[in-house]
């Protein structure tokens, strides 16, 4: 099936580094979603702002490859555990779908774009394609005894965050929660051996290095780009 | 971009008609998922057994259309109501992905079709192409305070079911259930001033023929396909 983009979302993220590992862990990501010529038609939008979160169903665009892989490693299992790429939520799969729910903060029209939906608790790169948006339907979709496996046991899995107020300042004000709770989720990638390492999270047009010790994120110096 | 069917999923839903109004509604409708040659490959499913429930995208194969409509009339809004198109989760839309939360009941290695999992609470139909399985990641899914607009206002909606004994022994036991509760959700699409109609619901190679009367199914006959 040949499948169209709708939309592409804009986000602060323009490297995957640094993203949250799943949706709503960060409500202060903000995204905005901009819809294809064709679909900017006010009516396909009517109802939407009575509910409060969205299913995007987009491309893992910077994932693509050739070949797909049956296992995959989780960076929450220290990347040393293979999955199923079935039992894992990892870009990397056969095809390239993903899915995250996000709280929708508001429908703003503007001049340039006409219709655009501003949701939160994104985690996704910038200029993600997207397929569809569908309501969350809370009581089809939120499943309250649902058993997680090992996303559940790691899901409180988070670093202390050592921030100097004189770096934080270089981040506009807007943008300083968000960046202190993605350092906090842990965006290390799997292998974690490596402790005293340098790390550089590229959020908003800024470049933050950081290292990890004794589970605490420190920072390291903030560089506008 | 181009996706293809991983798999395909078998019900007892040979017709629309019938079936749940969203995945979760009736947990005794078992659909088993067998998988494109390529993808019988064990690894690709290990640790699927330690979550609960899966995530299903698919193709609304028998609701392709030469053009996307910006608004529909859900059922439940008495079918007189449009809304639009992306904030309902309408078979018909742009790109005919759906999305469906199953239970994960086993996964299960057969002589033909090598590994196949066993799901409940499907709302497919028989041969829906699948694109992708994820696992449930109650965390990041299960979002207790979302508020679902008029899904939640109807998701309690439901009829009486008035199944005479002797019609209700023409089915296999195991199916009886789903059957009764198929018919509670209230199956009759979006216009219902035409009481007294004769509705036929297909289901695991029978015809089950009903009436509507004071909020009741009144199940009238039985028919062996």
């Amino acid at each position: 099936m040949q499948i169209n983009p709708i939309a592409y979302i804009h986000t602060d993220f323009k490297e995957k580094f640094g993203i949250p590992r799943q949706s709503g862990r960060v409500p202060e990501l903000l995204g905005r979603i901009v819809f294809e010529a064709d679909y900017r038609v006010e009516q396909a939008f009517a109802g939407i702002e009575d509910f409060s979160h969205l299913w995007l169903i987009f491309d893992f665009s910077k994932s693509h490859r050739e070949k797909w892989s049956p296992t995959v490693r989780p960076p929450r299992l220290g990347g040393n555990k293979r999955v199923g790429v079935f039992a894992s939520r990892s870009p990397f799969r056969p095809n390239s779908l993903g899915l995250s729910a996000v709280k929708l903060e508001r429908v703003e029209k503007t001049e340039k774009y006409g219709i655009t939906l501003v949701v939160s608790g994104v985690d996704l790169l910038d200029n993600t394609p997207i397929y569809d948006i569908k309501p969350y339907i809370p009581y089809a979709d939120c499943i309250g005894d649902a058993k997680g496996s090992y996303a559940d046991d790691h899901k409180c899995d988070s670093l202390n965050v050592d921030f100097k107020q004189e770096l934080l300042q270089v981040l506009p004000e807007g943008k300083r929660q968000a960046v202190i709770k993605c350092l906090a989720d842990d965006p290390r990638p799997a292998y974690k051996e490596n402790d005293g390492k340098i790390y550089s999270m590229s959020f908003a047009g800024f470049d933050i290095h950081f290292t990890v010790e004794n589970n605490t994120a420190v920072v390291q110096s903030v560089e506008k780009l």
